[in-house]
């Protein structure tokens, strides 16, 4: 039997996921706020839906995709919302990245009601979701996630169990506070090395044969700043968002973060001019527009 | 024509490079300050030198592998150094991480005296150095390459030429920069992982496949304080003077690092105690016990 | 006649501050939830009242001091709160220390019912408010500031306007982010000039005759941590509260702040033990810690 | 009798002391490598010296105003310097701000030879100087400070007994690294009040009214920055430096300065470009660009 999926949020990730459902066979129900998008799966044989209710109602899995904690609170918990349509024996699956004590809320009325919930931000790029080749850090219990996994499957290769639900969330913090904080330190190290002379393929290939190695330089740079692309991609404000989730987190849970901390300052001063809308691999130009140097270019 | 190699300093480092060059047919003749470390290669055939003149004089290459700028300056430089007794068509090959400017000065007096001159220090550890697969960063010009680089392929397997004389000190700089910062940030997102609930498995599992991918994590931690060990390897004590030399050489270029002063002043605090001669992967175990948590463990 | 105040919230700042009122001949009416602290107020003439609702009506005044920005939300905005009760013609001033946006939302809800307010959070300790010298920091328009103005007389001998209704919180913000930044480079200086050998009292003087002098060593050091007193005062917990404050607003308005990221990030360290509930001069003690000295003592 | 005075240095500092001291009876003997400014003293009665020796030879007490501690190093123990020529029965004191090592090194030397010597760095401005109300912080033994102490009166008000030889570069360190750090958080604080609206003079008046009361913001900014002098004073490039000796004796000292770092690495960055020779009052101008805004002034 063709399972039902509810799809609400068609953004650039949302969009590209739906699609690839309702392709593998999947019976989509699609809703966003832009009708143009609605009407993109639709032409691939979705069913659209008028609004948050009509995408909720009669599914086997609802699926969000939205920008940040507020959306998912609105449009999940709010009077017209998902969970006053949904079905009592659906799935409701979030993959936003948002605050994990939002998570945490969604979840707990979930279980007041009896409604099965997960958790499974995403952790790769618009590009990916495309190519139905994302990665989902997800938070779920075992019968839950038995009944998600195949739509999960239809939109990515990479599908992690991190614990119950809430957990991806909080993987998707850390993973994310990780790379960021080490994008700016490729970019000071890329700075300093450009000013002592060194040619930026060397350090690439170099770094790239040692433990200095890190997919920020050899993954995202390389194809972005380094190329002279700095559309976004991810933008300074949105990981300026997720470093301050990690920065809240080690608040509440009384830890420390010397590095962190000084990313967080490095992305909030980047965010006070035009870089708040640029990728955060733009954090190699500034860091070199500080140095007074240009920023070294590699070769595609 | 066998090439005829002398060898001084036969440290964790240098004494198998200097095996692996006398059995794959060079005739090396060997010198350190401790007799026994001669005798180890010349049990393999190699000539035993007495001191550093006798190590230094009738050779086609003298090579160096010494612990910081001042054993350089005075094996070298000194008045009965290498540069005092050292054949006049010789090479001088440095594979000491030493800072860049001390390099430049030995470069400077080779120039003078028309020696021809190479810094190639080493970017991996001793268990490589001991299987031939060493890692060198190469500042040298293009004839003195040609003649080193028989000798660097029988010690290693990713020979790398960073530009001139003395840009293969500025680039092991750059690449230990880049690698000690993000030890630092890898510890951070332990800890705070950790206390978030997040198994350690799944912390490297999830940013294993995401860019937030990095040798740190994926190389050094998982074989070192993920496993209970900071034995050294790299001492703390080390690492935060190769730490120095960066924001050294940053003040002089007028650069600035915030990550990089975030970096030096944890590692500079982790100096304080115990941590100071343990490997760098304690820190580590410093966030975490700084977090008021055991540090995680992975299995092998 | 005599100007009718309601006063709730009779805590460490409180209660000094409405026995002060009542002293000088205002006709206070006041509320706690600790009925001691009502009655202690009720000892020297007060009137008692049972709950909010009774000490915010029939006022000239109503004073709030309430120790975060939930409590004021809830004392003030609730259902049963000052707004539903207090005169149209009373004015209301808040002096808790809240989030600027909290007093912003208080400040709005008050103009939407022509209710005067004021928000004026106080500057110094509760020994100051024994005294009646205290220091305001008041946001306010002008004709509620000439209403206002012989209350806070009677409490406070600094009243500084600082704009209006909302700059009171700001300023507050901005005091305290220079002061307990300002501490911890005071708790550096002393444990690195301990370790170099210098005697605090020399550190003491001759900081204090140049343009290091500054209040955190000269005024709260000499007093708390140098003395071996680091009971609270003013907790490192609630220093943290108001740190974040700053980064809040800092990333509100794409600011960064290198310094002031480091010391979030120390507060929030020390945060993870016993620091958490000691008075934020025990920073001092935690900086000797790691550099592995006894703190420093000065005698009184 | 006359008390015979050497003073070498005649710069910013040293010409208004020396002038002090020929003015109130001591005998002076200048020299400086600028003919002009010896004449400045001789005009007021001095006896000029052509070199070095001429300047140490025959003295009670021998005065050493340099920029550095190479000059140090070069002017007092260089082949022809003040140890070559000194009478074994003076007293070397050198009043400039060296690495305290350069100082331990000049100490020790003297210590040898039998030279009475005392460090006695300045702690306040060239207005300072010029008026005879320096500010000293001598290291000496109590013989040798007996002996130096009237000559420091006539140049100073405030004289301040540090400890023994070295001490008093020691304290220097101290003194400088605590008022240059506080600098930078004046100026976070002074450009994030700013853009939440808030009146500089507003923010001066309040916190010179609380514990967050500093000579940085109160005494420094109010007569550079915020009235729109940058001219220096104290450069960021001299700042910078007496940063690195603090950083430098804390990496000695196993001491980690997170505060110490950050700002290490502000004022690092600010070298980058034309800040390098502004007053360090300039960082205010810095903070306040990178933040988007004008830097606020303040009426004299």
């Amino acid at each position: 039997m063709t399972t039902r999926i509810g799809f609400i949020g068609l953004g650039a990730m949302g969009l590209p996921m739906a699609s690839n459902l309702q392709r593998k066979g999947f019976a989509v129900t699609a809703y966003d706020i832009d009708p143009a998008k609605v009407a993109a799966v639709a032409a691939l044989g979705a069913t659209t839906a008028a609004d948050v209710a009509q995408a909720a109602r009669g599914q086997d899995i609802v699926i969000t995709v939205l920008p940040a904690t507020q959306h998912v609170e609105s449009v999940v918990l709010g009077p017209d919302g998902v969970l006053a349509h949904i079905d009592p024996q659906a799935v409701l699956v979030d993959l936003s990245t948002i605050d994990a004590k939002g998570t945490d809320r969604v979840a707990a009325l979930c279980a007041e009601r009896g409604i099965a919930f997960a958790d499974a931000p995403i952790g790769r790029l618009a590009l990916h979701a495309e190519r139905g080749e994302s990665l989902f850090m997800v938070g779920a219990d075992d019968a839950t996630f038995a009944r998600i996994e195949p739509a999960l499957k239809a939109m990515g290769t990479d599908i992690f169990r991190c614990g119950a639900p809430g957990m991806g969330s909080r993987m998707k913090l850390i993973n994310n506070f990780m790379l960021l904080s080490t994008a700016q330190i490729v970019a000071e190290s890329l700075a300093l090395g450009t000013k002592l002379g060194l040619d930026v393929q060397i350090m690439h290939d170099v770094t790239g044969a040692t433990t200095a190695r890190n997919g920020q330089f050899h993954v995202l740079m390389v194809n972005k700043a380094l190329k002279g692309d700095t559309s976004p991609g991810f933008t300074i404000d949105l990981a300026f968002k997720d470093l301050t989730l990690a920065m809240n987190a080690a608040a509440e849970q009384r830890v420390g973060l010397p590095m962190g901390a000084a990313a967080h300052a490095v992305f909030g001063g980047a965010r006070a001019g035009d870089y708040a809308s640029k990728d955060y691999s733009a954090l190699l130009d500034l860091a070199c527009e500080r140095a007074g140097i240009p920023t070294p270019r590699m070769e595609g």
